[in-house]
């Protein structure tokens, strides 16, 4: 197990879905960073359930009581642990599934892995509960960016068949990004957003659910930061991102479309704007041999179906181990791609502020 | 700077590309394991530019000289160096590269993050010649890894617009996978790679580049390898990946094609076969929840097309601040996807050893 | 910052002195250990002040609340969070102290490098009492290395100038040493213990304090733990016993005795005992090249004298850069080394279990 | 095994006594430090052996080949590989050992861990010869460090019972201390240097060696380096000290000293002196609660007799499990202290680099 991730500034999440508390750990950060519990209030306001449509039934504040690293809201160099207290936990629910594992789901390997002392009540530790204390510590980690010119904003870039309007190719302004965070349904195109909500509550009336891909933007970033081979912006934003329950791949600029494209196509060319080096596409995403180039870092995500679907499915009874059909019971979302924008915003911030105190 | 990837078993990479050789050491490989220096050798040539048509007319014979870490060829327990030394060098063609930046290429960002002291000739620490030395680290986990039934294979899954067929959702067989590694265009369909030389011939006729996409297969694997969240089977793999050249994308299973699923299309349902737990189809790539399931562990990573071509491209002068053109010397493959699949296995191989000696 | 210790089990301690809390992560630890709360309380008390001559006014009853981790006392794989509530704060006592520093404290320093933002209350993050939490995950560790046969026990080697029998050079038993862990006063030789009380009360009685020398033994660790060069036992453990205030030396086995000796005494001779590989004697602590030979690993670590003294002292005014008189206000212990020994047992107990989980 | 040490600046030892060649991996310095190569042959023919009475009468030139990393003697910001042919080797002198484990050497822990295979001609990669690359990193470590006007120096403290003058404790100028760096016998009193010197003689003659301590001073370290708990001055420093072969203690200051003092006798009070804050000792060593307090770090290892002593010595035939006696064969040093010197200086230089470039 590690739930730890960072060089610099760790960040060692802990807690299960039904367990007395989450939280995080954040040890490194520097001393005198001021935290403006309001926006970080706000920003946990994004990732929570509560009234959604596209969301779980379970409701829960998620204000974090903070423990130690703050003298008068801000750090003093010791280690900042936060904490959020689970209230509103129904462990009832999910009583057979040690033995009969949800597809999709980690009940099958995390019952091999830990020979059945796994919590399972809401998910255990694989819960996307568990994204909370990472919002708590990404918001930090952004409101340390913003002092340094640095903005993380993400979008959702596709739900179903719907795309929005990609980030990348565009001549999007930093104040543009900004203002899709603060939108309840982070979209730069709100027809589209429309559509990709239709999208998500026609999947739920048929008892099913959706994915998607989420684009996250990372502006402001100097020339210069990360290392060839395994310590590079994309090895590390990655690294992070797996970390976001559901997460099954990462792209950074042209990602997977380079394989159409020629070589001629593909790169930026330089040029000098206003005595700046600049290049006149982003198809890189901001990263070339590891090392940001100034321009702003792109990167998607993919976000596979919420697993837990309330149709009947094939699965087994492990102590048997004999066929069995499940329904999985429990309150879940039909989509998570809209409560996992700020999530991803939460690992770039983490990983680049990381990377950027080194 | 860390090209250094590993937990358990660290693998420190070295050289550039025309320093006096390239090489790697492994601290942590157990006593005991010998080495086949053939099946070595046959590995190296796979990724080796010797005489084929898509690749540089740079030759090297990448043979690897063991400095330590063996006993008639088999681990001591001490860390294992292998070197290789440059031979083929002609550095007089990158001269000009310090000032006007390769599009595409780590030239710009390497010379704000190193302060024009990189060693630009052949590309320095960035040079796809780089990989030899993790080849030989991964073939040496890859030997390893068979005599625990574990086996690594990849294969050209797409160049410009042909695609082979998928491994991730036929009835592949593991001797299928083995077979396709003999080849020296590594594709499941021959036709298919008929196609994809042509591709690559008429790019490179063009004076361009093409990328492409390769997939990874890793059988054998145990259910319960791997952690949630931040220490993943896909958080290692994606780490590792991004340290192979121009890699600019990795995605699991369905992967990006997720975004288009219902959860009812893309969980996969499990069953009992012969007295095992497996699942219907293999939609998660071979993981959930960060930890192996069991099922072949499926992975593809994006390549972009070459960047060093021979048009004609913008670019800048950075000392006089000033708009350029550029035309890229040098020797250069008008493809790098087909040796970059034994790159793509060594990465994989090196990750998933790391997380079984743990 | 990094109060983060161990590799596979990642041990993060988090809190200051005064601040809401104080508590530990520990990331990594098996699924299926598990707890005995009453020996963990046991322990606590061992290292809690209360009411014991040579400690602290300050009380607190230092009773772990488990956030996450466990499920009925037993580990479940995910990380653990336990927390330990500050009550008995007064922080009046230290309001001057961030201008007017402490001779033997770490107040300078922490001023220069947090900038002045440092949580000076009760020491802070420097305080002694940040080893509450970290003797909750010693003790965790030390359950489960006794069911691996392995037991940690520490005792007073010397305080001033009255010394304790050497655990190292004596025919010993284990049973001997586990009931000093049960003693108030943790002595071999009580009568000894009786004069280190002297020593204290005199100190306590002229507004001082004194130091001393704690001896800890690991018994049972099999030959072959740890490696050559930086992560042998000594490395590790020396990084790790470091952590606990006041620790200004260590050393194994003969240590720095070594410097009278000739090889033909300091080398321990092997010989076959009921079929057995033993050494007669044990000068080299148990661990050569770094790793354990199978005899009990021995160490000793020096505690300084308590800084905080009643005395007038001389310091320096920061601000206005003069020389100041200081009197230290606040509770201290007259002598820590008696509250130490569990926490160098703990200390012990979270590296060798860390260096067998890998 | 894990023979890399440092958190930012990665150096990675390889290497067997008799293997091709021993060498280091750098990787994380920074881009532009030019390595004056005179000094660097000066500081290895400090460590080296040729001629000197007290040493083995193996000959190495021990100059580094520098395969990458440099261009032109100047760091490019890739990873600098340097390695040490072996030449002058004599394998056949250890061919008993493997089964007949010397006394004082990790032959039979090795043995264990390692099942045989490792290398147990000279040592293997527990042979001293390993510091020889550690002394080309730290000097290149040195290098950088002077530029920022820090200075490592250290001198032989104790040999036998001939004692030099301590560095803590006296106003020892920096530049005396330089000035010991140059002798051939580092000491700062040359008469009991002398006596030293006889000490060595004695045991040599006497078919035996005997141990010391060497103290070892960094200047110009600012006030604020290093962390409370787990990434201090001391746990860095000691975790790399024990990484040099036949260290058995460390002491930070008054060391083991401190538990005969009192508060008021081991407290460093401050003061004023033109405009700089100091402390009118420097019992603590330059370090309290982890942190550089801007005052010279003085720290202390202690060193074991060596262990290959000519004298026939009580051991056992691992195989036939049975009592034997052994005759160690090779070339030894009666006293490694002297040459371990420059090795002490080393790790420091190295540990205190690497704090330096987080």
């Amino acid at each position: 197990m590690s739930s730890i991730v960072g060089e610099n500034i760790k960040v060692s999440v802990f807690g299960q879905s039904h367990s007395k508390a989450i939280g995080v750990v954040i040890d490194g950060l520097p001393a005198g960073l001021t935290i403006d519990m309001e926006e970080l209030k706000a920003f946990m306001k994004r990732r929570a359930p509560g009234g959604k449509a596209y969301a779980t039934a379970r409701k829960e504040a998620d204000v974090p009581e903070f423990l130690s690293g703050l003298v008068e809201n801000t750090t003093c160099g010791a280690p900042l642990c936060a904490v959020i207290h689970n209230k509103d936990t129904r462990s009832s629910d999910y009583e057979n599934l040690k033995n009969i594992p949800r597809p999709g789901h980690a009940d099958y390997p995390a019952q091999i892995k830990f020979q059945g002392f796994q919590d399972v009540a809401g998910g255990g530790h694989f819960s996307g509960r568990l994204t909370a204390p990472l919002c708590v510590a990404g918001n930090i980690c952004m409101q340390a960016l913003r002092e340094r010119g640095i903005q993380v904003a993400a979008h959702i870039y596709r739900i179903a068949h719907v795309q929005d309007r990609p980030a990348n190719l565009t001549d999007l302004t930093q104040a543009e990004l900004l203002k899709v965070r603060e939108k309840e349904f982070p979209v730069l195109e709100d027809e589209k957003g429309e559509k990709m909500r239709q999208a998500i509550a026609q999947a739920k009336d048929e008892l099913d659910s959706v994915g998607g891909i989420i684009e996250c933007v990372i502006t402001g970033v100097p020339a210069g930061v990360g290392s060839p081979m395994f310590a590079g912006v994309e090895n590390r934003l990655a690294a992070a991102a797996f970390g976001v329950p559901a997460v099954k791949g990462i792209e950074f600029g042209n990602g997977f479309g380079c394989a159409n494209l020629r070589g001629s196509q593909n790169n930026d060319s330089y040029e000098i704007q206003e005595g700046r080096v600049v290049t006149k596409t982003n198809h890189s995403g901001g990263v070339l041999g590891g090392i940001s180039t100034g321009m702003p870092i792109v990167f998607r995500v993919a976000i596979k179906p919420t697993s837990s679907i309330a149709q009947e499915q094939d699965s087994i009874r492990m102590r048997e181990m004999e066929n069995a059909k499940l329904v999985v019971k429990g309150r879940h979302d039909p989509c998570i791609v809209p409560r996992a924008v700020p999530c991803v915003e939460a690992v770039a911030a983490l990983t680049i502020y990381d990377m950027l105190c080194c």
